[in-house]
């Protein structure tokens, strides 16, 4: 397949906006096997100084290639930048990204993707139109480890059941700088404070465990420090799903209450399907998940959103398994379990984001603005009804080559052809999803809807709020209108 | 030291009830270096039956020496009894522990304690009037692992900072035969459900963090499932105490409404102090517990309740430590932080638990029925105005020989004399209070207390339920009255 970018070369990426977590990303760029076009900054001195600080470890010589704009409009007019990766603050995102779009741009957008529900859906709605990728950066979600976590959750050899609980915090303790400066704690640059920040990964990974597809029916969420003006610094929430098969307005709806325990097979009462989460500025550094299944295993990653695996060693999450009855403990007190701690692989996930990116900006350049891939389906009910063979381009595909140092660096692609990796294993159901260019701001609305109604419990004193009914979004399928 | 005891033996304990449980406590009491004096259950038969179970394996032919009651009268009718472990259903704890009282014995409780507050206010009432030991049996509180974790928390040289946030999840999954038949989902036998049997163990351990002389001001919690008749199956909740030198009435007591952050030292906003747990008969079994610390440090036990170290090999827990500011990963995405697992060494805490039993008995019966210790304040703000020599007697003494079997398996006893342990680690508050006879039902109490709000808010849909004014019993002293 010949790369359908300009002059057959690598995908080419701007950034918008000059800042810290960009630094980390132009590198992921390269790594990832795009090129990066151009840096865009308020001023050309910001920039330039930008560039001499950031470019010269990874670039040496040819770091004056990348070309510095004072202005982020000036950019948006370069017709050699494909796509380009924005790390505004959330109040600029809105306007922004309708430029880019404007101006045919490619986007990968930094979390919170936007100060509310509706921004997002204009954004999605607009790029769809316009036949362009957009996808928020959150990196985590493209660890190998997440695809094998999957494959734990819901893959054919499965022994987990269905997912019943996920507990995870996500906190950094702020520095007196971070409070003093920090657009994730201001209002004007990132209103809704650590639960953008934070909780956009804790609310990620539990849609990620209850299945994409899935509508949570409510949340609470309890604001445990703010700013003077309101900026939540520490939140805990709990968003709650229905039990498959339960229709809303049964007595499960309502969780608050205390609601009669619904009654599975032989008599064991159901638990309700909760996500539990932390978020926090005001904390030492936290990163864990552990979901819980309803066969007795529990699966726990210690540190799910900055992968330690960037560290030479290998990404790793642990399994627990025990019975779901019989005695805990046997007669000498010993506990009875077993724990397997399971090692996926070595992944730079910040780069597989851009090269992921790339991939998905091919298959729309490839097949056309109007494309949809399959519908990202995969909670363990509809395993059987979708085809395995039926991805989008493989990750790899469209990028006719890796750069030497991404493919040193990276490796093999753990993503093969025909629906099956290369080890073997046949291609998840999240590989699947991840395949469709649809997926990506599906999964941003999705948590941006609950970041919203966090946010507004939050204000509430912490009462329960519904979400409303299940959004058209969720189930916009090739050729429907998403409105 | 002669022994207190009948004719300078052990601590001879009757058991009242045949209850599973105290099967494991059986042998429990013999590792302790006690002795099993006598067995009642309701019948004859049933009492003869278990003895026949479980007394061989322990005693061999000198099981035959273990009186079997038909009747738990009779058995308080023996003299030779000088204490008794209660595991019946909590239902029937006031009627027992009163009548255990009342006939001169000393009482191990199994948790909950009490229905509600003021049962329990009345058996610790009764018991101190009788110069009489109420200890409950949460068997972790007498894990040399705690101590261990005390001293990192707040010992002479820890560098933990304060303790800001409690996170634990404590949960089994319930089979068919548990929800038809145990006592602990039923309304009659353990109206508290979860909250009493699992719930219990996730406020002790908070209770703990957050130093036993603190007084939460407000708890939320949410039933997640419960019985057709509204016994709790699972629940989440916070518990919140005020930060050391803030007045109730101030901002932070009103966690719910999301108060404006207090600053700290150099402009940094104070985090809420909370105690979040999940505990749960409908999911896998986990029992874990994440203790967060004012200077960038974590420390985590993943078998707080039930320790893993009755089987071979050390109890442990891991500490994991960041700086306050500065980046939490590097230029290269590497992940800035350093963990340690530390090794607290074997301990069947079990038998611990009865040998410190035994231990305050000792001391009543050597002190006299008034003895009061010093109080349990422990908490890092007092650390200098506790001597460290004050301590009652040390946990062996009162003892005079153990059991060979115990002395096998026990090992040395961490607890020396004179405030230092034999390996030369200053005696840690909390080895002083818990040398206190009155400490016991003062933590009792208190979880108790926060185990009633927990239920009270459940049963309002979640609100935040205050505690109220710090109670009377939390600072009681030698000679005054409780009440």
């Amino acid at each position: 397949m010949t790369s359908p970018f300009q002059h057959g070369g690598k995908c080419r990426i701007g950034i918008l906006g000059a800042a810290g977590i960009a630094k980390k990303n132009a590198r992921a760029i390269i790594l990832g096997g795009c090129s990066l076009a151009a840096v865009a900054s308020r001023s050309l001195e910001k920039s330039q100084s930008w560039c001499e600080e950031v470019l010269p470890p990874l670039l040496g010589s040819e770091s004056d290639r990348v070309t510095r704009y004072g202005s982020y409009d000036e950019l948006l007019e370069d017709a050699s930048v494909d796509a380009v990766y924005v790390p505004l603050p959330t109040s600029l995102h809105l306007e922004w990204v309708l430029k880019c779009i404007e101006k045919g741009k490619h986007v990968l957008l930094e979390k919170p993707c936007a100060l509310q529900l509706s921004d997002l859906e204009t954004m999605a709605s607009a790029a769809q139109t316009a036949g362009l990728v957009l996808m928020d950066g959150v990196m985590f979600m493209h660890h190998d480890r997440l695809v094998d976590v999957d494959r734990t959750l819901r893959g054919a050899y499965s022994q987990f059941g269905h997912v019943t609980r996920v507990t995870t915090g996500f906190s950094f303790s702020g520095g007196k700088e971070f409070f003093a400066s920090n657009i994730r704690a201001s209002k004007s640059g990132d209103p809704l404070g650590c639960l953008g920040d934070l909780g956009w990964y804790c609310i990620r990974i539990g849609c990620f465990a209850f299945g994409f597809d899935r509508w949570p029916h409510s949340v609470r969420c309890r604001c445990g420090a703010q700013t003077a003006d309101g900026v939540p610094l520490d939140a805990s929430a709990e968003v709650f799903w229905e039990r498959e098969g339960e229709e809303p307005g049964s007595a499960v709806t309502s969780p608050s209450s205390g609601s009669a325990a619904q009654t599975g097979g032989g008599g064991v009462p159901q638990p309700p399907l909760c996500l539990s989460f932390h978020c926090s500025f005001l904390h030492p550094f936290r990163q864990w998940v552990e979901i819980c299944g309803s066969s007795g295993k529990t699966l726990t990653i210690p540190d799910f959103v900055i992968s330690k695996s960037s560290s030479p060693g290998a990404a790793v999450y642990s399994l627990k398994t025990h019975g779901t009855s019989g005695p805990l403990v046997d007669y000498d007190c010993r506990v009875v379990e077993s724990e397997e701690t399971v090692q996926a692989g070595f992944c730079v996930q910040e780069a597989k984001m851009f090269e992921r990116f790339a991939s998905l900006i091919a298959h729309k350049m490839a097949f056309g603005g109007g494309g949809w891939g399959p519908s990202p389906v995969h909670s363990h009910s509809h395993v059987a009804t979708v085809s395995q063979g039926n991805a989008g381009p493989s990750l790899s595909s469209g990028l006719p080559s890796s750069s030497p140092h991404a493919s040193a660096t990276l490796g093999a692609s753990s993503t093969g052809v025909g629906g099956v990796t290369p080890g073997g294993l046949p291609t998840s159901q999240m590989q699947v999803a991840m395949g469709a260019p649809d997926f990506w701001p599906r999964v941003s609305l999705l948590t941006q809807a609950i970041v919203d109604r966090c946010a507004e419990s939050a204000k509430k004193g912490g009462v329960t709020v519904p979400l409303g009914p299940r959004a058209s979004w969720m189930d916009a399928r090739k050729g429907e209108k998403e409105e």
